[in-house]
């Protein structure tokens, strides 16, 4: 298997820490993102929404998007003691509950006011800088939801380590990028950040 | 259990196709959300993003984010011949690629469109109507990579029938509020959709 990225990406990111956290490693295809590379014809009949990362299995099939690619390498690697999407019906709805409110209302919010703040792709893509601010003003006004959660909780979607914690730290990091941090008095948020980052799988 | 829901919503559509390809059947609780139902302490106290559907379990816990109800409901529901959501490693990792795919770049980017187009919601979001007509113009630009996919695969996901082919076609029909129609050229798209569109879950 192959995997092409970007590393400095949150999405590519996202999935390191994950193969880190079940034991896995692939071969990495640097993809220059910001020149272009995946604009070519040939990169866009490999991955389906034109995006790294992107996974090459052995028979030349590709499999696209950070969490695609994560519930892929954790079905195929060997049983997991405790899997990173959550064990029973009631625990993989909770995980995959506060990964979709924390991708949806934290990440993807976070990356809108980035790319529309920055305009980084303003030579492919139009930028409205009024949402990147609407964005921003949305994100930070989220944080309270995730301190509250963690106030009752050791991690985001309950008692055990997740991929959505994996996807909340990234975005607690790339939030830096739009001058988002954590304020004082969320100190649960604050105090979960301290314990994720120092698992191995993020050093 | 209870569904609490507002029926018109494509997040409600949504899971109610699901239901019905399963073969579940729920108590519908009816949420006044443009009345700002949503709104009052009692309901944030119960669904962890403030929003509908949200699915209270016979034990209280709630469980909210469509996607998320729809993975506990099949979980808890007797076997089924064939998973919405795939079945074995690969199709999985497929029917999430697609799905994520469908989701951002479809039926997330519609909702943007429409809200800050139309300032359905304006009494509690800033709306940015720039931002609404950029998100129009990027789910058209969308729908050929659909119809590329639908030249050489029965569903969106593959040769199955999935939860990616339900956001689908919310997404199509929700399209409609933006003014946004399956252009003629799309032939495999449009075709796919009248063979959805049959599927008694859909009537």
């Amino acid at each position: 298997m192959k995997l092409y990225q970007l590393a400095p990406s949150p999405s590519a990111r996202r999935v390191g820490i994950f193969m880190k956290e079940i034991g896995v490693e692939i071969e990495s295809v640097h993809v220059d993102i910001r020149g272009g590379a995946n604009l070519t014809e040939e990169f866009l009949g490999k991955s389906a929404n034109g995006r790294i990362p992107l996974l090459e299995l052995d028979d030349g099939t590709y499999i696209c998007e950070s969490v695609a690619i994560c519930r892929y390498l954790e079905a195929t690697s060997d049983p997991l003691p405790q899997s990173l999407f959550g064990n029973g019906a009631l625990e993989q709805a909770q995980v995959e509950m506060w990964h979709r409110i924390v991708e949806f209302q934290g990440l993807y919010t976070a990356l809108q006011a980035f790319r529309n703040i920055s305009g980084v792709y303003s030579d492919r893509e139009n930028c409205v800088p009024s949402w990147g601010e609407e964005s921003k003003a949305r994100l930070i006004s989220f944080l309270p939801t995730l301190n509250t959660q963690l106030a009752s909780h050791k991690f985001i979607a309950g008692e055990h380590f997740s991929i959505a914690d994996i996807t909340l730290f990234v975005l607690i990091n790339f939030a830096k990028n739009i001058d988002v941090e954590i304020p004082e008095e969320l100190n649960h948020l604050a105090l979960w950040f301290k314990t994720v980052a120092a698992r191995p799988s993020v050093q």
